[in-house]
């Protein structure tokens, strides 16, 4: 296979990311000769069972939450579905669920279903640079609202939304808020104290850990009807035999996302700040998408004008550059991404639109690459273009 | 740890399995250099979609199902779940649900909450043997009977159900049929076409893949709705990024599962009946629970009398032997198996009863060392029941 002969220049820390070296040490043991059950009584179950309680510490460390707060699920999706679901069944008597118009598909979709099935559901728009208006979002929020859920870091621009903020007005209200903070670990420093939220969900393998399994917050004393439904697991929050290795592998990671915050707030922004200044130096009509300061260390998020960003990805594939035009969980949609379509943007500028998400493995060496290849993709397809740009100067952005 | 330093007797093959090594060697690219999110469109993401793909084609062979009936799950529980949930949304105007008393929790709890939302269900007693009544089931579906969801083998007592035929009820009937198959692979064959279900659930860690990852075959056909609802992953049936690896380590899990087939129903079967035998030889006041023929090759379920199985289980441990006395899943649970209890056991009979299922790594050495051991521990806790037995032969079981 071609990507085991060719070198790997990877810009999209926001799809997946490598699984650390220390991670899949830590689960190997799990995955051999401690197979045992962690729900068994004898010392081989045990023995598992301890082994996830050291990991939920862990993760609750990350998140400064109670060990007891933190339960394990098997994606992010799969958390967010289940904060969602349970806010509605706990309160029967609230039908409406308020989020925005820019949030994964785990939330979108899931919302409308629950429409399907007879809820009501508030997506709040987005402004141009794709941050919320809080206060449109405070007058949205109604006596049968069940829970509020919005995004803490956008997964496609990495515009961060102001959740403490959001907290605070959803408790004065008396309404349950979740938020999606599957992109932040390891970016922004995580506080449920201090954030106030009644539900974050996690995602491990967005952390260096492996794909699989998840994490939902829930703050203590609050109502949770479980999801997945059987077994006595997770202090009977959730049924399915423990993923002990993979839990194992996301405390691991979680000690390791603490430790690398630092990194991805110097090193990792400053790689990208230089990558978003030489790509608009280098290439004309190219605007970044979403605001500039209120954003994720890691993440960029660029519309060339002229160009299908379906090309670029593919000629960018070729030269052995994984980036991506939007979530990977929608990949092969021929839609134009929501979000960017949520901020304003024409379906042309939208389509033309590239994700960059930079990680704890990116290299300086690997940045120079993309911007040697990068400008001459673009110049090579826009001269292909039957809307070609006009001679102009170089755009900077907003 | 204790469990590092003594051998390891396993008799607890229903609860988990090891992971087979050629499993792990699998699974480990996966875990390492090819992390690539398999719904990425560049070349490094497509080979993990090609991975996946690879998978699911093994694992539809394990089952001879055609791949697109194929929906990659967490686990066993949500697979249950996810099945039953369909067939209710899919089917708005029928709300009831047909299963059987002696279900696994998945099956159980999760009808239990549905009685909670509206909805009807039956629960259909078992007979002395732990078998069903085929009779008394045909005459509890109803016309707005929505799914009948009725396990293959009893993960406790091994009994095996006849599914092929209640399917056929069930066709006939036009409700849909839904098997809980999670303890059958590589010890009974498994052909959907033949057993003519719509759903059919397993979890991978039962046949040595790791936890964490199931699966829930769907007939072609057959409305669905999924469960875990986002990106368009596992044709939009399942939301959330596939779990690369694990599903990977389930495609080799499969192909080694059917190569088993054989030495699970020759030399395993050969090896429990040997045990079973010598028990009931060496130890008075003891019986089989469940029917001895219509049965799993691997499980053992016997009730001893006059002792407390947390006793002997606890005794069994120090000795360095793994079994259990009903579902891991319950564990801690201070209730009687509902199993034992659902085939007319007597409250204390049930909690004198013990799981031992062997599987494809026990030997004959480990079932020697068992029959060492427990009559040891049996005659050592009877000589301190309060409720001793009076000087009587060895019974056999019925």
């Amino acid at each position: 296979m071609s990507t085991e002969q060719q070198k790997l220049y990877y810009f999209d820390n926001n799809a997946t990311t490598r699984v650390a070296p220390e991670v899949v040490e830590a689960m190997l043991p799990f995955l051999s000769e401690q197979y045992g059950n962690p729900s068994s009584a004898y010392q081989f179950g045990k023995f598992a069972g301890e082994a996830v309680r050291m990991a939920r510490e862990k993760v609750a460390v990350l998140i400064n939450a109670d060990p007891r707060e933190v339960l394990f699920t098997s994606c992010g999706t799969e958390s967010i579905n289940s904060a969602i679901h349970s806010a509605l069944v706990t309160q029967p008597g609230k039908r409406h669920v308020l989020t925005t118009a820019v949030e994964h598909s785990a939330t979108i979709k899931f919302c409308e279903f629950l429409e399907k099935r007879g809820y009501e559901v508030t997506f709040l728009p987005v402004e141009s640079d794709g941050g919320i208006d809080v206060h449109l979002l405070e007058k949205n929020i109604r006596p049968d609202t069940a829970i509020v859920s919005v995004m803490w870091a956008n997964n496609e621009t990495g515009v961060v939304f102001p959740i403490e903020e959001i907290a605070a007005i959803c408790r004065s209200k008396g309404t349950l808020f979740h938020t999606d903070a599957v992109q932040t670990p390891g970016k922004l420093k995580i506080d449920v104290q201090d954030l106030g939220v009644d539900f974050l969900s996690l995602s491990a393998h967005k952390l260096h850990a492996p794909k699989g399994i998840g994490l939902l917050y829930i703050k203590r004393r609050t109502k949770y009807q479980p999801y997945v439904i059987g077994g006595g697991q997770e202090q009977g929050r959730r049924g399915g035999t423990e993923n002990t290795a993979s839990i194992v592998g996301f405390g691991r990671a979680a000690e390791l996302a603490m430790a690398s915050l630092n990194d991805e707030n110097t090193r990792v922004r400053t790689m990208r700040d230089r990558m978003e200044k030489a790509i608009f130096g280098k290439i004309t009509d190219c605007v970044r998408n979403g605001d500039a300061m209120s954003r994720l260390p890691n993440t960029s998020n660029i519309a060339f004008d002229f160009v299908e960003a379906e090309s670029v990805l593919a000629l960018l594939d070729q030269a052995g550059i994984c980036a991506s035009s939007g979530s990977a969980c929608t990949t092969g949609s021929l839609d134009p991404s929501h979000v960017l379509v949520a901020m304003g943007l024409t379906p042309a500028r939208a389509r033309g639109s590239i994700r960059f998400s930079l990680g704890k493995y990116t290299t300086d060496a690997e940045v120079d690459y993309l911007l040697e290849q990068l400008p001459q993709i673009i110049a090579k397809l826009r001269a292909m273009s039957p809307s070609k740009p006009q001679p102009a100067k170089a755009t900077q952005a907003a």
